[in-house]
């Protein structure tokens, strides 16, 4: 490349309802079991890539801050990855924000690469399916699959490296399901959740996690289609302690729930045997995801923000795929 | 019988570390797998048996109170069973007594069937092999099985109702290890022990947790038999998780944590990481077994006694087998 090329992108998180836990293949990122999502709107990254004609100089400016750290490099080995598969030579600049802060219980990972992709493609010049795009953003983190197409969404295990993307079964608009965030700490998870993904299989556990997970998808999928509440509710809890079940007997164990992410889970269950549409899903941190139908949506957030254990509450709504804001090139 | 015969006899109740959760044959009480425990001295079960010859006269008092209730039919039920299988006629008068009130986190299902068993058997002037009072108590409560022998036990699963009985492999003063209880909630638990082993099977992780017992098992005894407080402590917290885990997976889930019982596991976790010898272990219910060795457990209990939601803490050292302590015939 002899010019600059820029494009900005913007990509939502998402929230799992059957969980992404370990790898078949840790350098692919190819997931031992598929997953099923929906995008939260409200709630991005915006990430803008310049390429330059320049080796060994990429650059990210994280949150308004130079940083050189962990991210970093995490970025750039992201980075390598595109340059040899879409044969993209130069130095990328990056910068990126999230407009929701740290630690307010959403994994960011998921839409930073997803935007990160879609920009990075986007500035060289280049045209890719979603499929595609999704394949790739899957190798940066491998819930940010998930968070290029929009509305509820199905990651394929995949058997190779092009098998594994993620899909729209349904639309933002197809059901109006709100997930209300219990902040319950602030505090950095110890844990990241690659380090995670592979204590997996040091669980006895996690064979038989993987070996229902198609059915459980199977079964989440057609509740969601069908917008039947009950269902949902049944297989998105299940399946969400299933995880953590897997989580705290792998060696060493990894505890994510504080007490009062236990003191939530049993005030959800209960809200829902009095006739709350509500239901709980946990990723791997300690704040508890409370999805619940926008009928039932202000009560459960009041009740949620009267609990002494719950220091911050947020929510959001069905988002779309990740998108390009605006382009330079 | 023409004449009244009566017996007393004493049974400890046992904290198991490899625990026993599911059955293979629910009506013999046949374990899913093999499991391994130590008696708690101090905290005991007292019981006198008195044959009466008088058909359809069995009589319950408990704890100083006239039972017809559901404790009344467990016994009455496990009374045909023995007078089937020993050839006992006539009706029994049944004086029982726990030195430990409910709701203390001690399962008193264990001590009450063992020296149920002993004294009845000892009234009806049979004299039987601990084997044999161990494979009969186990059929009024699975774990009574183990508060017949002494010290630290082992019960075998074995496939008929004959060779699954409980024996002790290091008799009480082996190890000076302490169960040092960190009670959270004196509140009956809702679910009983009974149900819950009904429900094991229906946790797609049940499998795995049994598959792995003996395993671990083998290292248990092990640890014990050579002192080594590492391996016991990641061998029985490890235990302890999966049983919950399986626990909280099965449908419905049964969760028994609370959150202080969290808030325990936690800082008991820390405390080893610090030095303390100290592990935890949890039944189905809420309360936390700590097990460190002696020369801790003053500062084990000082320990919990300051966390704010543990409303009360015992401690009970490795106690012997079930005794008789007193006949008249």
């Amino acid at each position: 490349m002899s010019e600059t090329h820029s494009a900005t992108a913007r990509a939502h998180p998402n929230i799992a309802f059957i969980k992404y836990w370990g790898n078949a293949d840790d350098n692919l990122r190819l997931p031992a079991n598929p997953s099923l999502s929906m995008n939260l709107d409200g709630l991005y990254t915006q990430t803008t890539v310049t390429w330059l004609f320049e080796p060994n100089a990429d650059r990210l400016i994280l949150n308004r801050q130079p940083d050189t750290g962990t991210a970093f490099r995490r970025v750039s080995a992201f980075l390598n990855i595109l340059r040899a598969r879409l044969n993209i030579t130069g130095s990328a600049q990056i910068e990126s924000f999230n407009n929701f802060p740290m630690g307010a219980g959403i994994a960011s990972s998921a839409s930073s690469f997803a935007a990160l992709t879609l920009a990075a493609v986007s500035a060289a010049g280049i045209q890719l399916s979603e499929r595609a795009l999704s394949t790739l953003a899957r190798l940066g983190s491998g819930s940010a699959a998930r968070s290029i197409p929009g509305g509820f969404v199905e990651w394929f295990t995949g058997q190779s490296h092009d098998e594994s993307f993620a899909e729209s079964f349904a639309p933002p608009d197809h059901w109006d399901l709100v997930d209300i965030i219990a902040v319950v700490s602030s505090e950095h998870k110890t844990v990241v959740s690659q380090e995670g993904h592979r204590s997996a299989n040091t669980s006895d556990l996690q064979a038989a996690r993987v070996a229902g997970a198609a059915e459980r998808l199977a079964a989440c999928k057609t509740a969601i289609l069908s917008r039947d509440f009950k269902r949902f509710a049944e297989v998105v809890e299940h399946d969400s302690n299933l995880m953590h079940a897997v989580m705290m007997t792998s060696r060493p164990p990894l505890f994510y729930w504080l007490p009062p992410t236990l003191e939530v889970m049993a005030r959800v269950r209960q809200w829902r045997a009095d006739g709350l549409k509500v239901c709980y899903t946990l990723d791997a941190g300690p704040n508890i995801h409370c999805i619940c139908v926008k009928n039932d949506a202000e009560q459960v957030r009041q009740e949620l923000s009267a609990l002494s254990g719950v220091v911050d509450v947020r929510a959001a709504l069905p988002g779309g795929p990740a998108a390009l804001v605006d382009v330079n090139g």
